[in-house]
């Protein structure tokens, strides 16, 4: 059957397109073969390297995407794309965006896009954009772009899947120092004021600026701030050329590795924690003893960690 | 001192507001003593009615969610307000929000307004939001309004809370029955078409109705679509009856129950998730082992799911 995870891997990592693209899907519904297709991924990875852009809506990410990967495509890496759209239960914005963009790349073969949205159900967005990555690296792309909406909570755990992450600003982007005071500085390694033929762009680089001489944080690498105009390809290069100076620093400093342990550590936590809720967790609250324990909870007869400190320790005899 | 939480708890559910902000700002912090403060405020709770608030940014949530609190106000129940904005790093509107909105209840005792933002750190919004409601609820508020933007991820979470969730909808959301269909239908009990002086708000609405027409789910309670202009107060009357019908409809009907059984139960599998985490997971990636295995990963000589697989089994022999 041709179906099969592991056949369907092969074929993805042998350059089929609609392979990759089913397998992503498996991934994006978290379908119970995600295991065993990861497993087949995973020893094929550790050579694409991984550039995350965040910023606000509106502040062109997309398109500054697309441009760079112009850029970079006359080195003749291949790239793939993933775009995140943690909201697109209201936008819609995935499905559409994603074949527009689709199209601006429908000739070149060596760049790979995909969009995954909220789809309505809770959790695990992060988690398939990461577990997409690792199928894009493992297929022979050099470069994966994941690319996201905003500095939520899904979006910063997009950001930290990165080697380097671009932050992406628009030039009028709300009440200066402010509003890029809190998560921005320990996210972007380097930033990005887009349409910056607007007269606001001045104002927004020396409000980054001012933020960044108020961080008494000592940081080896100095985020440097980049002005771009995407959309008539403005100031790309530029960028390509600061993304690949933080992987020199990455590189020669060792950080590189440390960043890459601490997220196969996350990853390891995180099936982990699957793992031992399935086996551990599940079962014990599949009894009349918890039904029993739920009902007095819901009557204020005993408090939710009085309940969860009996569940836990059931096996514990305690 | 004046700090211990037990004391703070006696302090706020005896009416001290300041008391009470401080307990937020821990809950907020995830701190230490928010086990202890919870175990003091839940046998209080179980009075308060919840209701959620939820759409797109420049739905205007915030001006509907005051101009329903005077309305409230009319028959002298109290109320807590919690504004949850999962992009605030970015936005920094809760803090700004936050004050103005303060100053239009300010001569109000029985108004409590507390917004919370992401704070750049990852997890617990929702966690925070609904800590946030059950001491509103300890306290003696009769109502308890959460609002937030969007339905991405920790937003969805957040609706989950709720007894009655609105879903407000500005008149041009998008392309149309699209833009509304996932996720959507499965939180909103009534749907909200603001701004309804607008052109495009009668399009707005007969676009829900379409959705509402497709849904193939049997459902006893029909989701109203209430049209309001928050900015000059119409049809605020209209929409609070509508979640009076709601309320009463759930009540009748056992659905109250059933929706703050599985509140409940949620609240305390995220309890146990934690506590299993903190006593059992983390102690054993507290070891050489672990670190050796940690490696292994990053040189691709295991991969995360056999890592994995090796701790979550520690303890069982396997």
């Amino acid at each position: 059957m041709a179906s099969e995870p592991s056949l369907l891997v092969a074929s993805a990592l042998s350059g089929n397109r609609r392979a990759a693209g089913r397998l992503i899907s498996m991934i994006e519904d978290d379908a119970p073969q995600v295991e065993q297709i990861m497993r087949a991924v995973y020893p094929h990875t550790g050579n694409a390297y991984l550039i995350g852009f965040t910023g606000p809506p509106g502040a062109g990410k997309s398109t500054l995407v697309d441009e760079l990967v112009r850029v970079v495509r006359t080195s003749d890496q291949s790239v793939g794309i993933i775009a995140v759209d943690p909201n697109s239960p209201f936008t819609g914005g995935a499905i559409l965006g994603d074949r527009i963009r689709m199209m601006r790349h429908a000739t070149d073969p060596q760049v790979f896009i995909r969009s995954m949205g909220a789809r309505g159900h809770l959790g695990g967005l992060a988690v398939a954009a990461q577990n997409a990555s690792f199928l894009f690296d493992a297929m022979g792309m050099s470069l994966v772009l994941v690319e996201t909406v905003g500095v939520g909570q899904s979006e910063l755990e997009i950001a930290e899947m990165a080697d380097t992450t671009v932050v992406v600003m628009p030039p009028g982007f709300g009440d200066g120092v402010q509003a890029i005071k809190a998560g921005i500085m320990e996210i972007a390694d380097i930033f990005v004021v887009n349409k910056a033929d607007d007269p606001m762009a001045s104002k927004a680089v020396s409000d980054i600026r001012d933020v960044l001489r108020m961080d008494l944080e000592h940081r080896e690498w100095t985020q440097p701030i980049v002005r771009t105009i995407a959309t008539s390809a403005e100031g790309l290069e530029d960028l390509w050329m600061r993304i690949q100076q933080h992987r020199g620093y990455l590189e020669q400093s060792g950080e590189l590795r440390r960043r890459r342990r601490a997220r196969i550590e996350r990853e390891i936590m995180r099936i982990a924690e699957r793992k031992l809720l399935e086996r551990v967790l599940q079962p014990r609250t599949e009894s009349q003893e918890f039904e029993t324990m739920l009902d007095l909870a819901l009557e204020h007869r005993m408090d939710p960690y009085a309940v969860a400190d009996h569940i836990v320790s059931f096996r514990d005899g305690r």
